[in-house]
């Protein structure tokens, strides 16, 4: 029989899977929906359902499994109020898992799964200390500190989506006001775009599209296309990004910053703002010390992947 | 023979030092002035004479010493461009120290040391993860992660009193501006009542003293008093550092949060804005989680206890 671990990485929308074997070979990758299940219950027999076919078709010998899931808890195996997910409260999902699986089973954050991916088969194989963001519709992140995870006292360290980057700013589906996650992500960047066509009066190709149409995708395109206002939006989506790194380095002084998913692809445009001002905002002391690099895993399902590699790592202690 | 450790605190003006032994019975303490020597030899002559004096006639058995100064690496020894120091640039000060003492020497950042003599002597004992701050003339700290100091890549990791709380704000003396440190500290409360007494029309006492006469005590005395303008003043220093402590805990999840020294003496007037302010940055799931205390060092020689008990802890590796 083969040995496998299961990734899983539950998203607001859609909930992917994996079999990932020790040397983070990643199979069967699949994936269900999230926001059609009202009941957890009936959400976590489908997806069992779906794993168990594959494992007894590829006569598997599964050892254990991992989840990335917003609002994961790497210490209680629940998640705790993760506003993107239908689920509310507090939902014991390791001990809800058990009666499918009675293997090891490990949650985590979303982002914490993604950086444990790149320490075990990305750009931080070898590294003791770096930052993992991932750039979707939200800002996840994960920091990974002698060569561990970062938890911290509850579970819930490494966050720096929510963290304000500017006071009384624009207001987050958190709750709070500010928070980085409304300047540094695809809707973020839309809401900035906005705003230079609002205060601005140069011309935009994107003059042209209503708020629901716009997306990061098309503010790339245009600021490739040399588009002024685009090129603002990045500027300064940049600045924020750089001015909230700059105190995490400060905090934890990483060897590195991987950039994942969405944003980071549409490469120099972000990554050169970003750069300049988290030097600017940064102590000189810490200055053109750390690198800021795109994720080594960039077209690969990296959470589904670090789940793996998380439950592989408890499974090997 | 009795075993003890030297610890060492190198500061702007002064350098205390001390013997510890095991327990963190601290004895002998004493100090020379550190800005009255341009050449670090001669300052370390003085120093490591009046220590001689002391082993000899106590009939010492040394086995360590730990030295907490400014912009002090533990992972090289040296003090790097130290900008409260007169000597510049990089000083190998662990290695100029084995020329007096042929013994394990360790170097470290002068608020990590306090975090380490909160660690194993003072309110951190028995914690994981905490955040130490030491309030003077500046703002030092650091962090306890997993029951570790956080050196991170370079050494410098935990640093919050130049992490940016307003992009482009107070001069700092670092070179950058709106560093946490020129509002928080007792400089930056002195130059935030000035700052009050320059926009508000209110009457206040301290209106008759010069911003050289003021210092943080007379704000505090005011603020006993009712005067208004010295309460607002504490307000806004606790919301600046209630603002990037909020940072601070979304990144690293502390246990708790320990204010040392200088402004942290003014108790509620300092503890209840910080307190309250940080709450209201921090996203709901790490809310009224963290403990804000006073250091149980207080009254102590913290830097120097910590710089001790950061030997003994290598020593018994």
């Amino acid at each position: 029989m083969k040995k496998r671990v299961i990734g899983i990485d539950i998203g607001g929308t859609f909930t992917k899977y994996g079999f990932v074997c020790e040397d983070g070979e990643l199979t069967h990758e699949g994936s269900i929906p999230s926001d059609t299940y009202p009941d957890i219950k009936d959400f976590l027999n489908d997806l069992c359902g779906k794993l168990k076919e594959i494992i007894k078709k590829e006569d598997y010998e599964v050892i254990g499994l991992g989840v990335g899931a917003p609002n994961g808890n790497f210490y209680t195996g629940r998640i705790e109020f993760a506003p993107n997910l239908l689920w509310k409260g507090i939902i014991d999902l390791a001990g809800l898992l058990k009666g499918h699986f009675n293997i090891p089973i490990i949650v985590t954050n979303d982002a914490n799964a993604a950086a444990i991916g790149e320490l075990i088969y990305g750009g931080g194989q070898g590294m003791n200390d770096f930052i993992m963001i991932t750039l979707g519709t939200g800002l996840g992140s994960g920091f990974i500190v002698n060569g561990k995870i970062v938890y911290g006292h509850d579970g819930f360290a490494g966050e720096l989506g929510h963290t304000v980057a500017v006071p009384e700013g624009r207001q987050c589906a958190c709750g709070k006001q500010g928070c980085l996650e409304t300047y540094v992500s695809a809707s973020g960047i839309k809401r900035t775009m906005y705003k230079m066509i609002a205060s601005e009066i140069e011309d935009s190709e994107l003059r042209n599209v209503s708020f629901n149409d716009l997306d990061a995708k098309m503010i790339s395109k245009a600021a490739r296309n040399g588009d002024h206002l685009a090129l603002k939006a990045f500027d300064y989506t940049g600045k924020m990004l750089g001015l909230k790194l700059a105190d995490a380095v400060a905090h934890t002084s990483p060897e590195a910053i991987f950039l994942f998913g969405g944003l980071s692809c549409a490469g120099d445009l972000i990554f050169t703002p970003t750069k300049k001002y988290m030097e600017h905002y940064l102590l000189p002391v810490f200055r053109n010390k750390v690198k800021l690099l795109p994720s080594a895993l960039q077209n690969k399902n990296i959470a589904v992947l670090g789940a793996g590699a998380l439950i592989w790592q408890e499974i090997k202690k």
